[in-house]
């Protein structure tokens, strides 16, 4: 069933009448076909989903009634944010897409000192309006209960800035996955409690310098492997977000 | 370090003189624009892989010696073949490259009921053709020492006589999911022992069809569900080679 992510909180919502307007409306009456009795979800800016049913069309608007809560969870117990040295090319499209699928609750992109690609204000705030967009249809069909947001940062040090506000920070580092380190992802995602934020920070193509990973532990980030083999830029934050997935979702019930 | 997939066992290869020719000859000398005493792994049929140093350059063959045994194994303890019904477009591409780095041992394409796609012999053998060197390539880079196979099939039911060659066979079914399964993925790769083969079914856009479901389930497949979140057909196996990675690599250590 259609999903719609409304930017509202459920009960400003309510109050005002669910409804349907802009993009929504035109997906709903033009792309779905929607009629009166067809229905949909609705899930809003406070992470309330609802299932609803069409009461009215009208020229712009689609008028609804709430007809029941949904009461299966689908976001993860911690609020997983994957932060990505500029790849080159669409290889965010590609991460924000799965990210989006797999759980993340936010992603960033920054210029890394061994990314090789660098993005102006103007073409990195048309990509983030690009990748917020992608974030959303993905979250729609993945039946998610959040709209992951997007963050570009043109300077690193603003980003950095934000470390401290996470509960825990992970640096996937391939030089620890060829030492053999195993233990750190495991310890650290048993270790979080609901509500608890993760700082994933993954490096472009060929990884963080090695200057610039002792950076970041010097901000509180703790070094951990994704197992024996060697993962791409963009494969490495689905592999952490299906393992704590699996952690979450399918380990501990 | 570049590696190279060898099409020999390693005692043939080191019988005959450890060698470099054709594409990767190619490889070595004009991308990589190897030297006499440059290092490189070179992976045999079955399983061996060394760290090799180039001895001799002549007009078609580089030439090397052993230097050392690659002590740390980067190959899953199971071996897991994913199995796609037919989805659109170049989704198995994806599905090939990514599940390669997250080591899956095989890849098996077939046309399932729900499949949109219809491919006949001759395009199959090509596109088997592109994604072996996709899952080639990706080995290499990944740090395989298993280059994962591919076969295409054009008709399903050579591919389900197959069924009965695996210890134990999962189907990823979206409904599951809906219902709250969780504990069958757990449960399955957590009961298997090193060498066991598991193969995993997916369905294309869209999942299997109930019906064809249960009979994969005559045929001894398990139905499990990957979480709460709807995940996309070329998704879902990356979702489940990390969760068989993160069991076996991280947790089990």
């Amino acid at each position: 069933m259609q999903r719609y992510f409304v930017e509202q909180a459920y009960q400003t919502a309510v109050d005002q009448g669910l409804s349907l307007i802009g993009e929504d409306y035109h997906h709903a009456v033009n792309v779905m076909r929607m009629k009166e009795t067809d229905q949909c979800y609705l899930v809003f800016q406070d992470e309330v989903a609802i299932k609803a049913e069409v009461t009215r069309i009208l020229p712009e608007t689609v008028e609804l009634k709430e007809v029941a809560r949904e009461e299966q969870t689908k976001e993860l117990p911690i609020h997983v944010t994957i932060a990505c040295g500029y790849p080159k090319g669409d290889k965010l499209d590609l991460v924000v897409q799965k990210g989006t699928e797999l759980g993340a609750h936010d992603f960033i992109g920054f210029p890394s000192q061994t990314s090789v690609v660098k993005w102006d204000g103007k073409k990195l705030a048309k990509r983030q309006d690009r990748l917020s967009k992608i974030a959303k249809e993905a979250a729609e069909q993945s039946h998610r209960q959040v709209q992951p947001t997007v963050t570009m940062f043109e300077q690193a040090a603003p980003f950095y800035e934000s470390f401290s506000g996470y509960d825990q920070i992970l640096v996937a580092y391939e030089e620890a996955a060829k030492a053999g380190e195993k233990a750190r992802l495991v310890q650290t995602i048993q270790e979080m409690s609901q509500g608890q934020t993760l700082l994933v920070l993954i490096g472009p193509e060929g990884g963080f310098s090695m200057k610039e990973v002792s950076f970041f532990e010097t901000l509180g980030a703790k070094i951990c492997g994704l197992g024996p083999r060697i993962l791409r830029a963009e494969t490495a934050p689905l592999y952490l977000l299906s393992a704590i997935s699996y952690q979450y979702d399918l380990l501990e019930v």
